[in-house]
């Protein structure tokens, strides 16, 4: 991996840490936690789930603990929202979403890429890359005593499967790296996007 | 380890894999989960259990992330469950009942064994069994924001852990491996077969 | 590290382990939980925290799995609250409250020092002390399928940060490594019995 490339998935990285860190935040501000556990809410649903990947890969320590600036990213998010929620809420939701979609997007798409890169067999990077994007917000949702909304509703996790799903095919077929995170990352996108703007949700079995 | 004895395992582990999916797919219809829910349920039911033992024994990336026929066992029984579970709900439940006595003393003796052959303590083996056997259903009911019914009632882990202690035991007067094998699994299989039977639990703390 | 310092982070790390067991189970208990469910509780919030510090920092397997010592250390202090519950619980308040800041403060100081020994940056060092304290209780909450509760109130996680800075700080200041310790865990200590005295607690963000 060249030094731009490595220096560009670091800012890609963090700006999706400080997102999702802020998002985490926004949750846990109503659910009447106190400084500290919005700390731990913001680093949880922004670094938790590439930590689960970096064990799972065997990539340790996990990069998130091996540099300062994850953490630091990450608790920024939380500080802000922990004095600026009102203003932060007043973000219209339309940018939220998108906003989120692109982090969502980033998530997949590298982690995946560092699946692949650690010798994961393609299905089983997919599947991570999934786990790094939904992973985080999946243990916040625990901690929150919560049913992961991610196993309930929303085209999510399903948005970052497919992202993962064209990264890998578009890596095997050796497709330039910069095209096939970028073509990964737009459909994880665009099925985010308009699975909300088109209400579309995944079946549930039929229980009737 | 033989090759025939490597092969033994893997399609003791795949069909352990698959009626845990199937019973962790079971539970997740009624919780009112999406399609990817059930999936995300099945998987953790059926691997997580021997993630976290591999995760704990420095066995990295575990054994079912290696292997993409784990992951895609899990999901053949999450799937069956989706489209058919009126009819996989008719099977009668000591049927239920036996296969899911089967899976478990195979989960804790394959797991003991593992533990084992990375050189941990006899004592931890053991407790390294049982979290291969009870493992993902704990992780399964957290995730649907539950008290794990593990730790509630029934002789389930401690069938779990009387098979694990056998295993270690027969290994340990060296016993021939696949005796030894045979002898924990048969001990947990029975423990939990007729502790059902009689309606067996543990006790519980006096605090009356 | 000599022989001697090994031995006293030994015995420091098992008088923690029995404390901070005895307290697990003494939660698990009146939650209507079964034996096997107490001995769980005793080991989770006894040992995760370190196990958790472990995975993280490459230390495989972790401590606790390594040495029989740990895990027969929690489970004694589990079988002991289950059959003498009504006797532990007769002991003031304040004893209690005095020993566990104690072993707060032993694990945070102690999980600080093992990060910095593998080569952790500082401030990630921090935050893994202040998770080897608290981690086992927040899962032993998570497993009660409760909001961990030091998420929400308390000078609890930030008396263990607050004795990680300063054994950090210290550290990096070349002090002698038994003084930088000490000096931790009584600011950790200090805090957490002072704040629990004065009725201190951390803010929560400006809903109303």
């Amino acid at each position: 991996m060249s030094p731009e490339h490595s220096k560009l998935l670091l800012s890609v990285d963090l700006a999706g840490t400080f997102l999702f860190a802020v998002e985490g935040a926004l949750i846990a501000v109503p659910a009447n936690l106190d400084f500290l556990g919005v700390m731990v809410l913001a680093f949880s649903t922004a670094l938790v789930g590439g930590i689960i990947r970096d064990v799972l890969i065997g990539a340790s320590p996990p990069a998130s603990l091996r540099d300062w600036r994850y953490a630091t990213t990450a608790f920024a998010g939380g500080v802000i929202v922990f004095f600026l929620h009102p203003y932060i809420r007043a973000i219209p939701g339309p940018v939220i979403l998108t906003l989120d979609a692109a982090a969502l997007a980033l998530f997949a798409v590298a982690g995946t890429e560092k699946a692949l890169l650690y010798k994961m067999h393609p299905f089983i990077a997919v599947l991570l890359g999934a786990v790094t994007a939904v992973g985080g917000g999946t243990v916040r949702d625990v901690l929150l005593a919560q049913v992961p909304n991610v196993l309930r509703s929303d085209i999510y996790a399903t948005a970052a499967l497919a992202g993962a799903v064209v990264m890998v095919a578009a890596t095997k077929l050796r497709v330039n790296p910069t095209l096939a995170a970028i073509s990964g990352g737009l459909v994880c996108f665009s099925l985010r996007v308009i699975s909300v703007w088109q209400h579309w949700n995944l079946p549930k079995a039929f229980t009737g």
